[in-house]
């Protein structure tokens, strides 16, 4: 017998899977993974285009409480970031030490909650520039979550280096990658995720 | 050039594609097959499991205020009413008359917020007696959404004599189909979602 597993995965445009063609995205791509080697799941996609970090603190406990009934085993997966360093002005929409911040604290508030969690890394899109802030990001993300015991899928320096996920995102909207940039991303986060679950 | 279409699909279980093991439901492919016809579209998938009508209307606007930017064209598909029927201590979650009420006031107030709408009838489940209570819903709902001049799509009739549908529900868990299923409860929704997207 397997556990009531219920998967909150909460995010961005990337999270909701923004520019497949088969409307799985990578979170569609574990769930269904996970089905064929029989784990099935319940799986609440809560990505939101456009939405930075500091947004996404906002709504995760409001929008995960009526996904995680008592007695389940619920999970949460969170990636956010690239909105967070966008420039608006000049300026990114959330100062990298906010980011990090916010991050500190959903962590401290799934772990007060005793929900398990997974923090999968911002993606790069074409813009080099923006990488680059992305990429620092993606460093103090990584060491938040050394220090807090949390897995980190470091999905950005390889994707960056990807043929495929960076032709997609070009011959895109310039953001968003089609179904074999998401087959990549979720080929790069499926053994971490895997782990994960066995826990 | 096409518009930018976010459609938030709110519901119970059968919105989220609970027992598909491609993980899609039918929401996943009637977007998938609207991307297939070049009409590419934000789908947020806003199904969870074991809600009612009472709790659905509780939480759509505030799942769909953070979705439905300024200047895209939103919209709003919702299905529910199996957990309505369910009964605890002899009696239905919600009253049918209370569930009929619920869907009234749902409509007012997604036309106060100018969101099209489209209703999908609640589906069958293997059991009989709470098939009929919950046909007596889809009467109900049909009434409301005609006299309202909203489209509602009648699924519950034609998949109570599916054998492909009634069939993966009695193979699963006596509630939810699995692929086939859905591929069929996503056919008979898409002539109509199509003419609907079209308007």
């Amino acid at each position: 017998m397997w556990n009531d597993l219920r998967v909150c995965f909460i995010g961005d445009s990337f999270v909701a899977g923004v520019g497949d063609p088969q409307c799985l995205g990578w979170v569609g791509r574990l769930a269904a993974g996970s089905y064929a080697i029989g784990q099935p799941l319940t799986a609440y996609n809560l990505g939101v285009r456009m939405q930075t970090s500091t947004e996404i603190l906002g709504r995760w406990q409001a929008e995960c409480a009526p996904r995680f009934p008592n007695g389940s085993d619920a999970r949460l997966v969170v990636s956010f970031g690239v909105n967070d360093t966008t420039l608006i002005d000049g300026r990114p929409r959330v100062a990298a030490q906010q980011s990090a911040a916010n991050l500190s604290e959903l962590l401290a508030q799934s772990s007060e909650r005793g929900v398990p969690i997974l923090v999968v890394a911002p993606p790069p899109i074409d813009d080099a520039e923006q990488n680059a802030r992305t990429a620092g990001l993606d460093g103090h993300f990584a060491d938040i979550c050394a220090t807090a015991a949390i897995p980190y899928v470091r999905v950005h320096q390889p994707l960056r280096d990807s043929a495929v996920w960076m032709g997609e995102v070009r011959a895109g909207d310039g953001a968003h990658p089609g179904a074999a940039g998401y087959d990549e991303l979720a080929a790069l986060i499926r053994p971490h995720w895997r782990e994960w679950l066995a826990r």
